[in-house]
């Protein structure tokens, strides 16, 4: 399959990308000289993000050609997608071209400001023109309003409907034309009450930012609008939360006074419309959905040290400093990490996943590397401890919530290697043991080296002091070799 | 530290468990018989959610009691939130009593409907009362608008923002009283608009929540708006975002009409404070950053199927089904999984992070447990396959964007023991390996029992074809035993 896409702005670039990486052929026509080191710019951007969100392999990557002409894109392919200026004359004169060699192939337009009748007027047929309005990233959202007018035709629809799903975008089939779409309509809408408040010295644009991303932008991503207001009318749903907060349309609480009449036949329909699509499920189970959708949200933007995710990251600081962590007995295996079983370490039998509890190892690890001076600061020197090889027993079961601690006993260690025992425990019991070895690498060479002085100054004392600890029955045994250790 | 709650709703019930979860003591008064029931189910949604936020370990919950009136209420707290109903003679009610006896504690309001200088009208101590605003639910979403007047105590804000950033919050100081604050005069232009859409048959609720949530709820749970068009102004910035999208503001893309006067004024104001906030990002920067926070919440509603993430499933799905899995061959070891290594895998190496190849490993023996019929419908009638142990051989390095297959070759099996070895390979080559013991477990009364008959009978023929396979040469070693075979 081939699209022709024309005009390689962000928009445009962003419909190469995802056309690409879903395996069609992809032919651009773009006058701009710069056309295709934009574009390629894009597609690396979405080279590094779309693919992490496909749980089956990728088809491989369709092929890219800049056509020299609008004749050459077009030829022989199945769908065109147009993202050239919002200039409607210039959008009337690439519709006519096109038209004369495919008039029948699906034409979409990527435009926000025109109505699809506006696009199909004098066109040679009307009936393959329409809007298909994406969302910047275009590559990663999946929103694309597809607005037909009543001389759309509406098989070609259907089938254009099917391309943006086999894409991976959700279309939205707007029912009726109106400016903007819909999507469009609240972001002007929001969009001008925000210059008002930037332009009346309320509010910077940074604050207005943090007002929408620490607070209802997260429920948006996940719910949308009326959804949430369900909720927000509690066990009396839509029709309660209509009663509350009908009143406050006639009060000054936006600039956008021309409001609709709020009578019952306004409360019907929408509380109507509001049950045929979340009445399914109870306001509890939303609650839940949604709190775990939020939990989600928040954990990425930890992650990433950003928004919301900061203020998570500066609260556990706040919290650190308020109560440090004990400087570990050196005498003893040490207790390097404290860590509390969170909602996506869960498997479907409803305990830890078998994965994370060689990750609560390696926090330990990880504990323990940066207490002997081989943190990141020493990484990014350039050296590293690698796992080279490790023994798992499972001795017990985590569950949501439980705290768990990892200590470290240190079996052995030279210049090159570290020979360790790591129990993973809840309540003072291991739920497992983890022998390792790892590995003292120079990374750039690929190969092991002695460690740095000042880290061995401090590990060869924790490994004389350990020397005198009991050697655990689990170390030096094989998968196997006593099974009735194992956990029945 | 002590909080009182007065009002004990969906917004009181959520404050309470954000101060509860964070270590201070609660006091609630709310005349409602049902107000503990209510309570209680908001705190077990909270008990479920707010700890999965936290990387550290969280303080003990405060202890939580019910007064009997507000004077008791009030006693001896430091804090007073007030999430009565919007009715302010009752407020002013509620606030006359609580300043006769604690008129200096701070007193915030929950109010989205009255500004401070209305709440502290007629009141002993109004430099005392202000609002808070929070944002349901509150014990997730860190944003909290406080809004002084001109009569508020600046030190007593101060502490008061001290105190949300302790129970975790993100306290948006709103400079100047306004209706509605920042946030909530979004929600209503928003909602007005909506309404119009409704009512003119334009969209359903459920059409507009898509519109929503499928595209820029999620660009604005992370950046807002203005860091979102920011980027949308490509390389030339804001200036040339507000060039392009200044004259739509005469367009009827909304009904909201009375808008600012677009002038060069009003230009330099935005691009200036848009600088000053996200200036320090290159727009490539803020893209890729962009990219991976949507990419993270994508995978979020991907876990959850929901909303966006749905979208994902079914565009899964369809590949799967258009290109289905070969049989394994079951004479060799048996490739089970093809996994594509995702960002979340990495960690500060650069490198595949240690427990997503166990990770794999799991993914790979969870296929082959489906394949032989005890999947997830086994699992649901009480038995499951438990790892007891594992061995894994660290031999090469998996990175970002790197396919992988993971292959089970039957070592032996009994009626409760499955022995595997696992290779986790990259372009044919093993980055690891991995020897595993399995029992069959009766998951209730938790100890091992002979595995289905029909279970046993798609496996025996499997292990019966491997015992002809050379056996690895890294089965049956412990740790430890011969390093030269490490990743060095």
């Amino acid at each position: 399959m081939k699209a022709a896409i024309i005009g390689g702005g962000v928009i445009g670039g962003g419909w190469a990308a995802r056309f690409l990486l879903s395996g069609w052929d992809v032919v651009v026509f773009d006058p701009d000289p710069e056309a295709p080191r934009k574009l390629n710019e894009v597609l690396a951007n979405a080279q590094a993000a779309l693919p992490a969100l496909s749980d089956v392999p990728m088809p491989d990557n369709g092929s890219l050609t800049f056509a020299s002409s609008l004749q050459e894109a077009i030829h022989g392919v199945d769908y065109i997608q147009e993202s050239v200026s919002e200039q409607l004359d210039l959008k009337h004169r690439v519709y006519a071209q096109i038209q004369e060699i495919a008039p029948n192939t699906p034409l979409g337009s990527s435009t926000s400001g025109y109505k699809p009748s506006q696009l199909q007027e004098g066109a040679r047929n009307p009936a393959s023109i329409f809007v298909a309005h994406p969302f910047n990233p275009v590559y990663l959202l999946p929103l694309v309003e597809v607005v037909p007018s009543v001389k759309s035709d509406e098989k070609l629809i259907e089938k254009t409907k099917g391309i943006l799903r086999e894409i991976g975008m959700f279309p939205l089939h707007v029912r009726k034309e109106i400016d903007a779409h819909i999507a469009d309509r609240f972001l002007e809408a929001v969009w001008r009450e925000a210059l008002w408040l930037v332009k009346d010295g309320i509010a910077t644009t940074e604050e207005i930012d943090e007002a929408i991303r620490m607070g209802f932008g997260l429920r948006w991503g996940q719910m949308g609008l009326f959804e949430t207001y369900r909720i927000a009318g509690g066990e009396a749903g839509m029709k309660h939360f209509l009663e509350q907060f009908g009143p406050c349309l006639t009060w000054p609480w936006t600039r956008l006074t021309d409001v609709p009449e709020f009578n019952d036949e306004l409360v019907d329909l929408i509380a109507g419309q509001s049950d045929a699509q979340s009445g399914q499920h109870s306001i509890r189970e939303l609650e839940r959905i949604r709190d775990r959708n939020l939990t989600g949200f928040l954990r990425v933007l930890k992650d990433s040290n950003w928004g919301a995710g900061r203020v998570l990251l500066e609260h556990d600081a706040r919290r650190r400093a308020a109560t440090p962590a004990p400087t570990p007995e050196t005498a003893a295996p040490m207790v390097m990490a404290h860590l509390q079983v969170l909602p996506g370490w869960i498997d479907y039998n409803g305990h830890m996943t078998e994965s994370r509890y060689l990750f609560a190892s390696s926090e330990t690890t990880d504990a323990f590397l940066r207490y002997i001076g081989a943190g990141m600061d020493y990484v990014a020197g350039g050296h590293s401890y690698y796992t080279a090889e490790t023994h798992i027993m499972h001795l017990g079961e985590a569950k949501l919530g439980d705290r768990l601690t990892g200590s470290v006993q240190v079996l052995g260690a030279d210049e090159k290697r570290l020979h360790v025992f790591i129990r993973i425990e809840k309540d003072g019991a291991p739920v497992a043991t983890l022998e390792q070895i790892l590995l003292h690498v120079d990374m750039a060479k690929g190969r092991t080296c002695p460690a740095a002085p000042e880290v061995l100054a401090r590990l060869n004392p924790i490994r004389d002091a350990h020397a005198a600890l009991p050697k655990p029955e689990a170390v030096g045994r094989h998968v196997g070799q006593r099974t009735e250790r194992g956990k029945t």
